[in-house]
């Protein structure tokens, strides 16, 4: 008898989201979830939520989910959207919430991708499942949420009420005992660059990555995330499993808030009557939380909000501390299932909190992490100035683009999982996001990062939002050029003349911005065009801009 | 192309021990370690070990470990112990703390059982080894930390010096990329029925652990433990792998205080000069701390002590208190490597705080635990008062006794493994154990509880510690019996009616003890024999009193 080089789990000692439910109902089945519907407001209990979980997954079963099958969902932050997130893995199915800020003839080739057996559709979405169903045919039946009534067919597929489905199949589920590394959820990448690649995540992923970012909120940082706060659903269900919060709150105890289709008012009605402490999301949307028009009259003092989806520019993060928010950055992709750093800053650098919670942050617990020159693979100096791809290994990173070798080669080259993002890193263990390799602006045969410029930018007092593009030059290759929605008020001031005086005096004398990065132009404009996931779309920018330095 | 059943995790991307280094290495490289040896107090940084760490394992590649060869140690709590923490698991071998408090033929017939190659052993205990390794024929070689000068041959063995050995084999290594299935680390039960019972535990079990019971101490309970704490390691590291200590500190980047031989007055002093916050072990070194002369010199406040090994009596928790200690149960065993549960009271019961961080406390991430009645393996009601066993499942539980397939067998039957604790649970989520199975007291076909009597006795003035065993008797099987060490000047006071008098008036007519529970005699003692691990010996005491009842 010798030890043995391997040890497999036992059957029902395996890793798998089932834990984390059968663990809140033991020991939080009075766990509060708040959400907001088409008719208002309701509350429950987990142990309320369970029992529909578990209806939920018989009614599944009744209509054929088995196996592997793909359970989609088009959805906003709904509790309907919760008991699918726990009732489908459970099952032994994947859950596949469909992003459904998406072109139809998008939607339709995800789902067609994904083979998509049953979909989830919120009354709001009924219209968008007509026009993309009758393409996806691996679609057997639709069950709707937040409707009155629901058609016989949509989309040419059978449709069901949810409510009355849940009611019909009420009653306990008898839970398989699923292996820890079966797929358990799947997204896709946002694809701002050609078609979307389809992701997909194991129980033990999803699991081990919620505890690593739960770990990482609660022990470092000015502001540590407890059992105590109350969260609010911002961050879209349908993007990246809503980077893990459902699951991570649900493991921590935590009260819930879901606040159905993101509306601003809503948003900071629900911030005060449920007393919200914690929150994530896009720039975007934290710009328009702090911009509504009745905004001052609440009092957002004490909210955390965790920044991710894209740089948080500093004129925002200011903006927000003054209204007495905490602003934490936090980075990731679909990919990494998100969560790959997060800017809680160790009490070593406490009297630096300020600036390094803005920075891309450090790699979360079982994150590999290396800034490397893409080319030789060799790690770059930490010297904070020295540019170089991400490139991570974390045991939560899908294992490849689903059904695309050949783009999974590319990604995976070397054995490390290239992120495509550009940044610097320094010694006191913190990256830096400088840009995503697209939007990177080579000038002379040098980068010029465009992130930095829009975070130097947006601290000018008449600048509301800003891009800066890579624009084609004749002589340089390619030049920088700030796109910029101004202020009310500022319309006419702000010109190429006073953005490149500004930035000047305050960041290129002070040696923060080589002189030779400043723009070249600025266009002012009334709106940012923004990708399905709310980030700012500079690929519609760079084709919108792409002869302006040329013909002008 | 299909989804494939299981995604095996690709290979540098497994949940192994090395991420814990590499994160620590790169982002708390200045993480403080202080430690004392026999010349005095010593501090280095996370980096200096790391260095010492990738020396260590050249060293012991010279000496030909390799594949899963275990390398034992026999230890105090020092820094050569952390070192050997990270580098024998991240070798691929397999490190195996033996407690140096056991007999030398067990620890004999241990280091036969594991077959361990190497040994690494304190100064202080070159005596044990010479008594032990003339009889374990695996080992092979020696290594000496914290000694001037090296024989040439200990117990027949060729023998190192550790300073030496890492001077001698001082670089990096490179490590290898190890399955995380793969053994890790084993520890043998403390054997106070039979012989001891070999238990392993591989990385990704180790790692999943630590990350759990952070976790639980990091957002539940009164004092949350984060990055900013200080921990004093008072949990023998031949004990369960320090309870996980050792991974969960690096992993959150906290200052680590290595006390070497424990000693009270050097405790104390180390949480004085090092502004210790937290800290754990046995309810006997919470006693010594306390009672030690000069204790009152000393301010404790602020102080997080998690107790286990063993129940926590009340009159103990209570004089801590008294000092500003924040007391808290944990609960595990080798078995569960070891963390199950801790009393991280949450915050729906903060106004039953200081009761309920005194129970065995709620299960932690992952781990899914019912009580159950041993026979049908129904659960028993939630009231609090039915008693069952507490049987258990975690990713992190040894999936055998090693080399034991009988008891395996035994304590793993239904698919559950068997704590052999009694317990009762509550609609709250906690349990609370009331005794071993085999330390209840059966009387007249009903069970009860020596803790619970013994948690009611400490609270008398007059008593300072007390084990309630069981008693041959002729008309009831079995009857509780007291055994008392008297505080100072109480010597004379303790007697069979005093104590009756006492749990009569506080607990009997309370209805919070059964009349029918009071002790049938009360035995003053000078002192309660211990285990290897600082428990009282229950069945040296059984054994002692065994015809007390019957001849009296």
């Amino acid at each position: 008898m010798v030890l043995p080089e391997k040890i497999p789990p036992r059957p029902g000692y395996e890793i798998t989201i089932k834990y984390i439910y059968d663990r809140a109902l033991t020991i939080f089945p009075y766990m509060e979830i708040v959400y907001r519907t088409s008719q208002g407001k309701g509350k429950y209990t987990f142990s309320d939520a369970s029992f529909r979980v578990e209806s939920l997954a018989n009614a599944l079963a009744s209509l054929g989910v088995g196996g592997l099958d793909r359970v989609a969902t088009l959805d906003w932050n709904t509790h309907w959207h919760y008991e699918t997130y726990f009732a489908v893995p459970m099952m032994g199915a994947v859950l596949h919430p469909v992003n459904i800020r998406l072109a139809p003839n998008e939607i339709a080739y995800i789902m067609n991708n994904a083979e998509d057996k049953v979909v989830i559709v919120h009354s709001d979405f009924i219209k968008l499942a007509e026009a993309v169903l009758p393409h996806v045919k691996s679609v057997e039946s639709v069950i709707i949420v937040d409707a009155d009534s629901v058609p016989d067919k949509v989309g040419g597929k059978k449709a069901y009420h949810y409510e009355d489905l849940i009611k019909e199949h009420s009653g306990r589920y008898d839970w398989p005992e699923v292996d820890e590394d079966r797929p358990a959820a799947m997204g896709y990448t946002s694809g701002t660059t050609g078609l979307p690649k389809g992701a997909y995540h194991s129980h033990k992923m999803i699991v081990v990555h919620a505890m690593s970012g739960a770990l990482q909120l609660a022990t470092l940082g000015k502001r540590k995330v407890t059992a105590e706060d109350t969260l609010l659903h911002i961050v879209p269900m349908f993007h990246v499993y809503a980077w893990g919060l459902p699951y991570i709150a649900t493991m921590l105890g935590v009260k819930q808030v879901f606040p159905g289709r993101l509306d601003p008012k809503v948003l900071l009605d629900l911030i005060a009557e449920e007393r919200v402490t914690m929150t994530a999301g896009v720039p975007t949307i934290l710009y328009m939380l702090l911009a509504h028009p009745e905004s001052q009259n609440y009092d957002l003092s004490g909210l955390l909000f965790v920044n991710g989806g894209q740089a948080l520019p500093r004129g925002l993060a200011e903006l927000a501390r003054k209204r007495g928010i905490e602003v934490m950055v936090g980075y990731g992709m679909t990919e990494t299932a998100p969560i790959l750093t997060l800017a809680t800053v160790p009490p070593k650098f406490r009297d630096r909190w300020d600036d390094l919670s803005l920075t891309t942050g450090w790699p979360i617990p079982l994150v590999e992490l290396r800034v490397v020159n893409p080319e030789t693979m060799e790690p770059v100096p930490k010297d904070g100035k020295t540019m170089g791809e991400i490139v991570v290994r974390a045991p939560w990173i899908t294992p490849e683009y689903y059904k695309d070798v050949e783009k999974t080669e590319k990604a995976w080259r070397g054995g490390w999982f290239h992120t495509g993002d550009i940044a610097v890193w320094f010694e006191e263990g913190y990256v830096l996001i400088v840009d995503r390799d697209k939007d990177v602006i080579k000038s002379g045969g040098e980068w010029i990062s465009s992130v930095r410029l829009e975070s130097a930018i947006s601290q000018h007092p008449g600048v509301a939002q800003v891009a800066v593009i890579g624009v084609k030059h004749e002589k340089w290759q390619e030049r920088p050029v700030a796109i910029i929605v101004p202020k009310s008020g500022w319309e006419n001031k702000i010109t190429t003349e006073e953005i490149t005086r500004f930035l000047t005096e305050n960041f290129v004398e002070k040696g923060e911005i080589p002189k030779w990065w400043l723009p070249d132009r600025v266009v002012v404009v009334d709106d940012l065009p923004k990708t399905s996931v709310g980030k700012i779309n500079k690929r519609a920018l760079r084709e919108k801009f792409k002869d302006l330095l040329i013909s002008g």
